[in-house]
């Protein structure tokens, strides 16, 4: 849906106005159309480029040093006028003629046509070169009638690298020629596009399915199928392509091109593919572009260009370009980095132990062995219930945590670590593994714990409670969560302040930890009438009211846990 | 809707990968995030940023010299780990410290604030900066709680441009903590966006409407409103920002993000209005940025953030950066032009015309004016019937054309101009006022038709006809339209051809004419068995069966109106 506007016929007019305004280092705006807004030599040939607007960046995106000279803009989708397009190739024109790049539309090349022929008869040396790359439009056996998309961006750079070098008319036109003869895109769209002001969507597509071959007006296209997967596409697009590689080529550009709505991270997944594809059939890629090139307005979906290289288009290909949306070539001076990427997961080694530690370290480690086994079993249970008010992935996280660092704990006890450490590397392990908030709340909140604990001393009762103190501190004070905003920090609260309280009046650990489990599982049950404070969306935090919070219900399974583990190891 | 993935828990990872790929000048891939693949000074201080995925170019977009040195990416919307962030400072770390820029969310205070700590355990000086510039999260007086939005790029760019100046960590993180406090953003979304893999969107805005100050990760607004006209919604968002301008600013970089699916052509459109606001506002604007800097997935929406500026702030500003999304300054040096950007709109004399030429050229302007007097007539019913087969301004555009060729008519025999002369113009004027292909066809007949006349003679029958098979000839070569095709074509060739055979029998022009012009009216009602072939989008070629094709319709009732004023100048 294309939302932002005022007068609905002034779109195209104002956006290029607004264009022309961010880009003041690049362009200058004229009627119909924009010019570089840097000096040109005298005789150069200009590269003028256009069509209708709603493909932004093509094709005012493309002006400047290495590109175009001029782009001339119609109203959406529309061809710009004779007029207009003689206009900016007047504006363009240093006395070196000019080469007029456009999409090979039967409006456009009407436009541009007429256009050519008027500044002709002025005196102005002007070659067309409707661009045809559209392997879905027209056989191949009839290639001139295929439609110009994304290829518009690599056949209008190899023009206008060639005419920045300072090739004449006649050069310039062979090489666009030629590039245009080795260029071919094929594109798919999911979703269709909506005109300013228009109350729905030019065409659409049916849920689940891809339109192949579309244009980029809305032109049908050649079949549906259901939506791919990015290896699929990517298996998909390359193919159509590489049906028509030219024999004994083995170098391509490539552009990977979004129509308007598909997001970036989408193509750099889909690239992924794509070069495993081309990879395959030996195809080697240079300087691939991966973004929005030529767009559809908001059009959902996606063109694969390849350019097949000889050594004269590689070089151009590769020049430096300096336009608003290709800019290739160095801003900063700076040299490749040559060194390899070594390991940086910090430090492994631990500090020497005392026996004493070493046994209780061990001792954690058993416990974190029972944390893990419980967690495991309960994975689906905790899911169930962050589902109520999160993506439903805690119990997956607090397995992966547990697991991690149950194993990190053992590795830490093989290698002779102390209590501290054994402890730390254990929530280390369970923070990276875990990823999300709550892997980092426990990772810090055992870390925290940890420096209680040394590795010259067995772990105390005394330390123990102490490092809950020290958790629940390092929670809070990173986490910022509060009692009452529906975490885990509501059954943390009342687990260590119960720990402390029993323990200061004198009751042995594994009675004190016991009350304050049954206090954390209190705690935990009464999350059930909060709404939820972080940063969680409304429909979410509504979902949630009358289901407990998922951090605090596994943080009194931990304590009930390490609890029972208590309650043994004394009778033990 | 994210469409293009493989695994959906593949998905920020392989997206990164593919990233890393694109722009291997740029960056290397190490576990968790890039840095930079370009060397980077001993002791100077790394600036290194991050946070959730699908939020691209966020962060990993920012990495080149003269902005970070590294990038660290979490899941999609999930902070990256402690592990991993450590992970990346270590490999960023020159030696001279780290900036650890984030936005201010409670997973990555979390994550970045733990691994800050562990960091400086390790010896490695490390200073967090939570950006907090979303004035819509928080009031002005806890402004520390306010989440980071598109203020990132912002504060991300001063910190990067201090850092690669040399500066100290203390220098540097002073001069972005500055940046922070001046950085205000505000945002709105149209739409949600979707998860990969997700059946529905994380959050829906109603139709119609939009959320003021929404987050990046689905968060709730702070209200809805009925979407406004670009106009009004560059008052509120400058009126957000404005409310909090620091006393005595008048100077402000500004960046104008898109959130995801809003198109670049929208935020140009929104940027000339919010140009407007800020310039009756006395701001000054210093190289603003226009596109997508922070997104959300496919998230419909913008955001407006300012950076309030001192000299310090618009130095950094405004020094180099080469990172794949944020290129300031020059690849190909060029000197800006000077000139003054004339008039271009070609020749405007006329060639000295002979008097019998003239009063040829007189009738001719009267002809087009009554043609234009009937076209304003026919308006509202050749858009009804253009309607069915397209965006129904067809009768808009020939109004606007035939007005515009019946002035530069009447201009042209006021200057003097004989027949052809006067035609030509004529032609001229309607293709640039027209626009669109009909527009420029119409164009190119007067001028083809115009060829057959001179300046020095009357238009005599003969050249009439003839003048009629030149304007077919250039339509159909530059147009390409054939009979059956649904297009004008399928009346001007039974006109053209009904003309020639009527005038070579003998019969006088008014008679042949009207001949002609019968033809024309019945092949054009004749087009309403037909369905469109050029370009046309497959509903709309569907929906045009059963209606006349309107470009037919107005060339028929164009020849009836010429041949009404050649019988009424036959019988005066």
């Amino acid at each position: 849906m294309t939302t932002i506007f005022d007068a609905p016929e002034d779109f195209a007019t104002t956006a290029l106005a607004g264009f022309a305004a961010i880009y003041q280092r690049n362009v200058r705006l004229v009627k119909g159309g924009v010019v570089r807004s840097t000096k040109v030599p005298k005789g150069k040939v200009a590269v003028v480029v256009g069509g209708g607007s709603g493909h932004y960046p093509a094709f005012a995106g493309y002006v400047g040093p290495g590109l175009a000279d001029a782009a001339v803009a119609g109203d959406v989708f529309a061809s710009p006028s004779t007029a207009a397009v003689a206009r900016v190739c007047r504006h363009a024109d240093q006395g070196g003629g000019v080469l007029l790049g456009f999409g090979n539309y039967a409006g456009d090349v009407l436009n541009f046509g007429v256009a050519a022929e008027r500044l002709r008869s002025e005196g102005i040396d002007v070659r067309i070169l409707p661009v045809t790359d559209d392997v879905a439009s027209a056989p191949v056996d009839s290639s001139a009638k295929r439609r110009g998309i994304a290829g518009d961006l690599v056949v209008f750079k190899i023009a206008g690298a060639a005419a920045e070098a300072g090739k004449s008319l006649d050069e310039v036109e062979r090489l666009a020629r030629y590039a245009n003869d080795r260029t071919f895109s094929f594109g798919v769209a999911f979703g269709g596009c909506t005109l300013p002001g228009a109350a729905g969507p030019l065409f659409t597509v049916p849920d689940g399915q891809m339109a192949l071959g579309l244009g980029i007006h809305g032109e049908p296209g050649v079949s549906e199928e259901p939506i791919a997967t990015a290896s699929d596409l990517a298996k998909l697009l390359t193919g159509k392509l590489l049906a028509e590689r030219p024999a004994g080529a083995s170098k391509a550009a490539a552009v990977l091109n979004g129509l308007g709505s598909t997001k970036y991270e989408e193509l750099f997944v889909l690239w992924t593919a794509v070069a495993k594809e081309l990879a395959e059939a030996c195809v080697e890629v240079v300087d691939p572009e991966c973004g929005e090139f030529v767009t559809s307005l908001d059009m959902q979906g996606c063109s694969l260009t390849l350019l097949w290289l000889n050594e004269e288009l590689e070089a151009l290909w590769r020049a430096p370009a300096d336009a608003p949306v290709l800019r290739k070539g160095v801003i900063i001076a700076a040299e490749p980095a040559t060194d390899e990427i070594a390991d940086a997961d910090g430090p492994q080694s631990f500090a020497p132990a005392s026996e004493a530690s070493k046994a209780s370290g061990k001792c954690i480690a058993r416990l974190i062995g029972n944390i893990a086994d419980a967690l495991k079993e309960a994975e689906e249970e905790l899911g169930r219930i962050d589902a109520f008010a999160g993506d439903g992935d805690h119990g997956q996280g607090m397995r992966r945590g547990s697991a991690a660092a149950s194993d990190a704990a053992q590795t830490a006890v093989a290698a002779g670590a102390g209590a501290a450490s054994v402890l730390a590397a254990a929530g280390d392990a369970w923070a990276d593994r875990a990823g999300g908030t709550s892997g980092a709340i426990w990772g810090l909140a055992l870390r925290s714990w940890s420096n209680a604990f040394s590795d010259e001393d067995k772990a105390s009762d005394a330390a123990t409670v102490e490092g809950s103190r020290l958790a629940l501190e390092g929670v809070t004070r990173l986490g910022r969560a509060r009692v009452g905003d529906k975490t885990l920090v509501d059954a943390l609260v009342p687990f260590v302040e119960t720990l402390e309280r029993e323990s200061a009046a004198g009751r042995p650990l594994v009675e004190a930890w016991n009350a304050a489990a049954t206090a954390a599982q209190e705690a935990a049950d009464a999350t059930s009438a909060l709404t939820p404070k972080l940063g969680r969306a409304r429909p979410l935090a509504e979902k949630s009211i009358g289901h407990p919070d998922a951090g605090a219900v596994s943080l009194a399974l931990v304590a009930r846990v390490a609890g029972a583990f208590l309650k043994e190891a004394a009778a033990g």
